[in-house]
Order: structure tokens, then C-alpha cells, then sequence
């Protein structure tokens, strides 16, 4: 729940040993115990994020940068200790949110667009980490080891932000499948890169051939893994069959995964998205009761927005705005490089996909070139750079800005790119259903000012008539043209998916509402509790049908 | 997510200083660092949990016994630092719980019963932690300080646990109205009573007046910071409804108004039922949308059910089976104290109720009996006891053990009773009127939520006709159904009253309708206020007889 630590550096300064000591030794002090600061300080978060999901409603800001941007404004006021842990993303957060995608990540969808996706998240991260590296020590004038992990920390596309944005601005399904697919296993690739690059540093060096080696044993044990955790955990849903323990287990799975994986020595990272895609494809369905799956589903949807919500607060948070200040040409000439690295891995990659696979459209090259924004994981491993990588404090600095500057500069540009690609064609049926939907919508709401101002008394009948039936030729008439609009086109309503989905958003509507009157009725107690959770259960498999298209 | 903490007393003994100077200095050590020792440990505590809900279940324990159980069986072998702090339960854990059943009591039932409640929360608490006092005063030889301390402690009836009984047996919506909403004022009595000693103890002494004084304020306080935040986020609620972010909207608020009210040095926990309360009953009806509320009551219930997983499981970790064995007569004792404390409060106190408010059952009086079980309130206070109270380590020892012991054994013994009693008989009239009803409920509400997407333009008219016509049908053959089983048996609806029961909740919500119309007609002066009460007051003596059972 609460993502707020004791940032390691700071805490040396500020918690004198003998601090630490009296603040575990605070016994007996009730309520005013060591945990209230915390406590406060994540009321406060809170309160922050709400706000940003608030104002970035209202200025079509992306809710990611958003949140970083305010956690630049609200550094300053906060205790200095609050800020993120290398550790604490490593264990707690990266699984969960890796979880998260690879349960609503289907297999068939990712099936389908495999090819790219490999290509992207395979050769596609050792190009941009190579050039990128390159680009660095010629420009930086580092040394190999430091300018090849900086290159590869910026070879690595985060998922949450790419996928929020994808969620702000309609994007054809196969890209997206894409975009998250690669994000989702470039994680993997880019981890097990960075990890042979320390072990070169560590042990003086190894052969290309151990490095290949190493990679395939890392990539291939860690999918093993994940695919044995996945598939027991699979069978012991299946025993347990109780919605809210059932969270329980599947947390368990998530973090358990990652460090067995670690532990193991392969890859945590590949381990957890394996696990999850079995789990989210075989373990939720079919044999697991519509409720439990509704409720885990929607508990990796709370805690996938949480998770995300801190991280980037903290992200803002973390970023000092003076030695950004300093170290920007640096900056500047990191993003430079990681874009021109991105630019000849995606469009020569993608160029030579039509040989094997489905071509994919230059326009869509163009969204996953703007695409590799940079997040919390890039910002984890900086600050887990050994001590004994030389200039490791600028290093730490020089990815940090790059950061901020990702999330803020394509957080933006990113979903007005796509905008301005126009991707999603409306279908001209869709656009006039659309607009007399609108007419519809206005109209009736005039109506409703005009009764409640006719109920106030503020208006005369006789007015009252009058303008509620010049309204009332609007809405018969929008009402005329949206029947005849179906009626004609009854074969196009079905051809066109996307034009169902609007129906499907209102039968979920629908059953949701059915829901709610549920839950109401045993709150109350006008219904006993078995006759609700079977009725609930009925509806929750109907949902899921909805929500499988 | 996690509470999973460094137990103040142990840390030292197994951090000695440089250790933890070296654990917050780890930088740089990526997967390896300080978080994932406490990850394991979260990871094995969700295992165990998930293994007490499979074998819970198939032995017909309670859940949150088998955690205690389970807790007390794994505690050799997870690191000593794993453990309950009391700063974590007030400031985190207690707002959760207290918030989520807060938000899911309804206002209506509990005014309906609020006369029981505060007697049993007012005066019941006071007599039980007197007489539990004077009983371990004389039987242990404390003197009065820690007698009434550990009495008042011990007076605390722990709503999770009792809840969690109730969710496994049912009762009559009456008695678990009275049982929830007693649990839920006697925590804040309990606590108040609990400061005002210990200002006693440091002090040297306050007058009764001024005690009562104290005690005044602190409660009208609270509520008054509960209601004033509670409204505010209402207000906010309305203007945000985005379900997401609503989510941290409400975690913000259940733990802010606790801070805030400990601040301003009045109840946090009155000030967070009464905010609880509010949001519950007015933020989340009407004005939010059907999606946001149901967010909302699945993310607390989720959130509660965590917590309560791991309060237990914790519990039984923290006990030590040594330390308890040693103190087994002094918690015998304890036990025996608490039991005739509960005993002289609840069968006196409920025996006067049929003066001015419908009798309590007999039968049900057992139930509030027994249905004092203990739990992590009580350990959570016995942890904050001040130093300088004479004996604390072996009195903490003392609650422990009685919190055990009521755990395990009031815990075992309460669904037996309730079974063996027969509160509630489930006829099969019964199951299929609720069943009908059930049916006629949710199609309407679908059709209420039809009509406002019509009303809206969502919808054209020709697609609205036909949703709402195929729910007519269902609402049509449900209306036939629950006529024909009416007609068929008038003589068992005149002979049971039991089923009429949920009649009766019907009944009262449309008087309690009628007299809200009644009200409002007053306040804008439609109605006279001579008509208006007269109108009342039958109302209120209907209302009286419907609660008759």
C-alpha cells in the first residue's frame, strides 16, 4: 500500500545513529509512534495524486506526467527522507506491475504479433543499447562499462507510461499488442544486458560466446521457471476457488516468481511475466468461479494504478531540479542518443518484417519510435549502479533527467503524434451515430434544465411549452435519423466491431448497475447473503463474456 | 500491502547498530537490498494465509483463528524481527478497518437499533472495564492504575473478528446490526477511557467532573472533525468520479481524518466511523457513478480483508507460547474477569431496554455475551502501555494471552452458539421469495440505468425499447411468480413470522421514505408544520411496530 522509504543516501544524514536507535526504541508511545510521519506523509501523496487526477482531466495532461511534474512542485515541502529505493521497485513494485500486464496480456493476441514483438524486444535492445552506448562515450567522452550500461538503461521502453498513454488515445489493437508486448519483454532482455555488463566489469571479461551463453541460460531458465510457478499456482486455484484468497495467492505468485528467479540465478523478470500470462490465460478461466476472477482482476487493476501512482510521485519527488540543471547538455545529448539508437533498431528492424510476417505500416513505425518512453525501471537501475562504477553520482543524475525529460516531452508529444497520424479511422456510420448521439444528449439535457426550472418556478408554463417543444423537434428528429441509421445499416452494425463496442460498454453498464442494486439490497439486508453471491456470480460471468472482445 | 514490520523491542537485539548502519547503507547491491528479506517474509506469510483458507475451510474454523493458529506455528521459523507494532495498528491498520466497516454500515439500520448500541458502547464499556478492573485488582494484586488499564483493555470487543463469525453463521439483521454498530462505538469509549487513565497515571489526578468532561469533548469532537471531512470528500467524490483515483481519494480520507483528529486532540477513531459513515451512505449513492461505487466497496473490501489477514497472522507470530504458558493462570484469571465484567454490563443494561425501545431476545443477549471476543486493538494498547507503568512486560503478556485464548476459544465457541440457538430459520418460502425478489431488483435497476442513458442520448429510442422490453419480461414473470406464491400460501405468511422479517425492511424503508418526504416538505415550507408532525408521529408508531419481531 504505501510506497514511501527512507531513501538509503539521505537517511545517513538525517537518521544519526543514535536517531535510529531511538526511533526503534520509541516503545510505548501510542499513537505518536514512528509510523505517524509515514502515515501522514502518504495522506499527503494521496491527496497530491488525487489532485493530479483532478486538473490532468481537465487539461488533457497525461495522469503519468502529471504526477511527475507535481512531485517536482511538491519536493520541496515534504520530509527530505521520502524517496524511492532501488530495492524496493526491484522487489515489490517492478513484479507487481510486470504481473499486472502479463495477466491482461492474451496469448493469442501476442501469438499473433510474436514476430515484431521478438524482433523489437531481442535485436531491436541491443541496437538502440549499442548505438546508444556508443553515442554516449564519443559525446561524454565515459568509459566503456559506464557508457554501456547507461545504454542500456536507456534501451528500456516502460510499460506503464506507454500504456497509459495508449489508454488516453484510441490506437488500432494490433499496435498496441505491439507496443506492450515489446515493453513487456524488453524489460527482460535489457535486465539480463545490464547484469552480463556488471559481471564484464566485476570479473575483467568474458568471451561473446559466454555472453550468448549467459543470455540464452538467464532468458530460457527464467520462462521455465515462470512456467512452473504458473502452472502449480494454476492448480491450486483451482482447490481454493475463494475470490479474496485468491489475491492473496496470486500476490504471492507475483513477488514469489521474481525471487525464485533471482535465487535461481535466471532471469526474475522473464520468470514473472511467464508466470503471469499463464496464470491471467489458463488460471482465470474456465475452471475458477466469475467472481474470483472479477475480484483478482480488479485487484491488479487497484494495485497496478497504485503501485504506478507512487512511483511516478516519487520519480517527481526524487529529481532535484538544481543538479538537473547542471547536468542538462549531458541530458540533452542522452536523449539524443537513445532517440537516434531507437530510430535505427525500429525502422530498419520493422522495414524487413513484410518478409515473414504481416508488414507493419510505417505510421505505426513512427508511434514505436516516439514510444520509448523512459520510466521507473531505467531510474531503479541507475541508482543500483555498484560504487565501484567511476562517476557513478553523475551517471545517476545524467538517466535521472533523461527521465523526466521522457516522461514529460513524449508523455505530451506521444499521444498528439497518434492524434495526428489519425490511426483510428472513424467509420462514417460511426461518425453520424456519434453526432446525432450528441444532438440526442444536448437536447435532453435542455429539456431537463427547462423542467427543473419549470419545477422551481422560475418559468412560466406557457414559455415552458414553448421551448420544451422546440427541443422536442430536435430529439424526434436526431431520434428518426438514429432509427433509420440502424435500420438501414443492420449489416454494417455487424461487420464493423467497433461499432458493437459501444453496445458492449452499455450492457456492462447494465449489469453493473444490476450489481450495485445487489450489493445495495445486502447491505441493507433486504436480501440474504447466499441469494446475492449466486446472482452476483451470474453476473460476473456475464461481464467477463463482455469483456473477452 | 505489507505489515510486515521491525518489532520495536527484538530489532535491537538482532540489529546491533553497525548492522543496521550497514543495512541502510546498501547501495548499489540492486536485487540484493534491504527490502527483500521483508519480500520473502511478505511472500511466506501470503502462502500461509492462502493455506489457512483452504484448510479453514475444510474444517469449519474460522478463518481468523486458523491465521492465529497458523501464526503461532510458523513463528520459529521466520527471523524474530517479524512482528506486530502498535504504531503500525493505530496510524494504518485500525483507520482501514474501522473506515471499511464504517462505509458499509447502513445509517438507516443503525438508527433503527442506535438505543442498544449506546447503551452497550456507553455505559456497558464503563461498567465491564470497572468491574473486569476490580476483579484483577483483587485476584492479581495490581494496584489501580494497571488494573483499570488492563480493564479497559480487555472491555474492547473486536468488531473484525465478531464480524467475521457473523459472515460464517447468519443472524437476525437486528442482532448483527446491534452486535456491528456496538463493536464499532465501543473501540472509540474504550480508547477514550484509556487515555483518561493514563492522564490519571501522569498527572496524579483528575476530578470525575473533568473527566467527563474530557470525555465529552473528545467524542462530540471527533465526530465533528468525522462529519466536517466526511462532507468535504463528498463534495470532492462528486466532482472527481473517476473510479480509480477515487480509491485513493477514500484511503486518504479514512487515514486523515484519524490524524487529524488525533492532532486536534479528539477521537480519531469516532472521527473515522463518522466520516466512514457519511462517504458510505451519502458519497456513494445517487451522484456517483455505478462503476465508482463498486470500485470503491470492492477495493475496501479488499483492503480490509488484507489487513485483517495480516493482524492475525501476526498475533499469533507475536505470541509467545514460553511466556504464555508462564502467565496461564494470571490470564485465566483475566479471562474469568473480562467474562463476569461482560456478563454484569450486558444482561442488566439490555434487561431495562424494553422501557423505551423494543426488548432485546434473551437468546440474543447470549449472543452479545459470548460475542466479546478480543483481538488487535486490545494488543495494539497493551503494546502502547507507557514505561512507567509498573509490571508492563508481564501485563502486556497478560492480554496477549486472554487475546489468544478469546481468539481460539470465544472464536469456536460463538458460531456453535449461534447454530445451537436457532436465531434464524431459512424456510424454503422464504429462499424463493428472496430469490424472486432478487430477480425483480436487479432488473430493475438495469431498467433505472437504461432510462438514464436514454435520458442522457447514450441510447436511440428503438435500442432502449428493446433492452428495456426484454427486462420487462423478466420483471413481468417475476411480479407473476411472487404473486402466485402469495396467493398460495396465505396461512404460512400469517404463521411465520420469520419471513416476514425481510418484509418488515421493505416496510420500514418506504416509511422512513415517507417520513424523509415529510421533512423535506417542512423545510421548504410546502407543508405546515402542525400536519407535518401529526403525519410523523404515525409514521414513527408504524415504524415501531414493523420492528416488533
Amino acid at each position: 500500500m504505501y510506497g514511501i522509504v527512507f531513501s538509503e543516501k539521505v537517511v545517513l544524514s538525517y537518521f544519526p545513529q543514535h536517531f535510529i536507535l531511538a526511533s526503534l526504541n520509541s516503545t510505548g508511545q501510542g499513537h505518536q509512534g514512528r509510523f505517524a510521519e509515514l502515515v501522514i506523509v502518504l495522506i499527503v501523496l494521496l491527496l497530491v495524486a488525487t489532485g493530479v487526477a483532478l486538473l490532468s482531466r481537465q487539461f488533457r495532461l497525461p495522469y503519468v506526467t502529471g504526477l511527475v511534474l507535481a512531485g517536482l512542485a511538491i519536493a520541496e515541502f515534504l520530509p527530505r527522507r521520502v524517496g524511492l529505493d532501488s530495492s524496493l521497485i526491484l522487489n515489490l513494485f517492478l513484479p507487481i506491475l510486470l504481473f499486472e500486464s502479463a495477466i491482461n496480456t492474451d496469448i493469442s493476441r501476442l501469438r499473433s504479433t510474436i514476430k515484431p514483438i521478438l524482433l523489437l524486444a531481442g535485436p531491436g535492445v541491443a541496437i538502440a543499447a549499442g548505438v546508444t552506448s556508443l553515442l554516449l562515450k564519443l559525446g561524454l567522452g565515459l568509459g566503456w562499462i559506464p557508457a554501456l550500461l547507461i545504454g542500456t538503461i536507456l534501451a528500456i521502453t516502460d510499460t506503464v507510461s506507454v500504456i497509459a498513454v495508449f489508454k488516453e488515445v484510441s490506437v488500432p489493437s494490433r499496435l498496441s499488442t505491439i507496443v506492450e508486448g515489446e515493453s513487456l519483454f524488453n524489460d527482460g532482455v535489457a535486465l539480463v544486458l545490464f547484469s552480463l555488463i556488471l559481471k564484464v566489469h566485476s570479473t575483467g571479461s568474458i568471451t561473446f560466446l559466454e555472453g550468448l551463453q549467459d543470455l540464452f541460460v538467464v532468458i530460457v531458465g527464467g520462462s521455465l521457471v515462470g512456467l512452473a510457478l504458473g502452472y502449480l499456482s494454476v492448480g491450486l486455484f483451482v482447490r481454493l476457488d475463494d475470490p479474496l484468497s485468491s489475491i492473496l495467492l496470486t500476490v504471492a505468485v507475483a513477488l514469489g516468481t521474481f525471487q525464485i528467479g533471482q535465487v535461481v540465478g535466471v532471469s526474475g523478470v522473464v520468470a514473472v511475466v511467464v508466470a503471469g500470462l499463464i496464470v491471467g490465460n489458463f488460471g482465470l478461466s474456465g475452471s475458477v468461479s466469475a467472481s474470483s476472477r472479477i475480484t483478482l482482476f480488479s485487484f491488479w487493476e487497484y494495485a497496478g494504478f497504485g503501485v504506478n501512482t507512487f512511483i511516478f510521485l516519487l520519480i517527481g519527488i526524487e529529481i532535484d531540479l538544481i543538479t538537473l540543471w547542471q547536468t542538462l547538455p549531458g541530458v540533452l545529448l542522452a536523449i539524443l542518443a537513445y532517440q537516434v539508437g531507437r530510430f535505427v533498431s525500429v525502422y530498419p528492424l520493422l522495414a524487413g518484417v513484410h518478409l515473414f510476417d504481416r508488414p507493419v505500416p510505417l505510421r505505426w513505425q513512427h508511434v514505436l519510435f516516439l514510444g520509448n518512453i523512459k520510466g521507473s525501471l531505467s531510474m531503479a537501475l541507475a541508482f543500483s549502479l555498484p560504487s565501484t562504477i567511476p562517476g557513478r553520482e553523475s551517471l545517476i543524475a545524467l538517466v535521472f533527467g533523461s527521465v523526466l525529460l521522457s516522461l514529460v516531452g513524449q508523455g505530451l508529444s506521444l499521444p498528439w503524434l497518434v492524434r495526428r497520424l489519425q490511426l483510428v479511422r472513424f467509420s462514417e456510420f460511426r461518425q453520424q451515430t456519434e453526432e446525432l448521439q450528441a444532438q440526442l444528449m444536448t437536447a435532453k439535457a435542455a429539456q431537463d434544465e427547462l423542467d427543473s426550472l419549470l419545477k422551481a418556478g422560475v418559468l412560466p408554463k406557457s414559455v415552458y411549452e414553448e421551448m420544451r417543444s422546440s427541443y422536442q423537434v430536435k430529439v424526434a428528429a436526431a431520434e428518426k435519423a438514429l432509427r433509420d441509421l440502424y435500420n438501414r445499416r443492420p449489416e454494417e452494425l455487424a461487420a464493423t466491431n467497433k461499432d458493437l463496442i459501444k453496445f458492449d460498454a452499455i450492457r456492462r453498464r447494465l449489469l453493473l448497475a444490476e450489481k450495485g442494486a445487489l450489493n445495495e439490497a445486502l447491505r441493507k439486508r433486504i436480501l440474504s447473503e447466499e441469494i446475492v453471491q449466486s446472482r452476483i456470480q451470474t453476473i460476473d460471468e456475464q461481464l467477463l463474456k463482455l469483456e473477452d472482445d
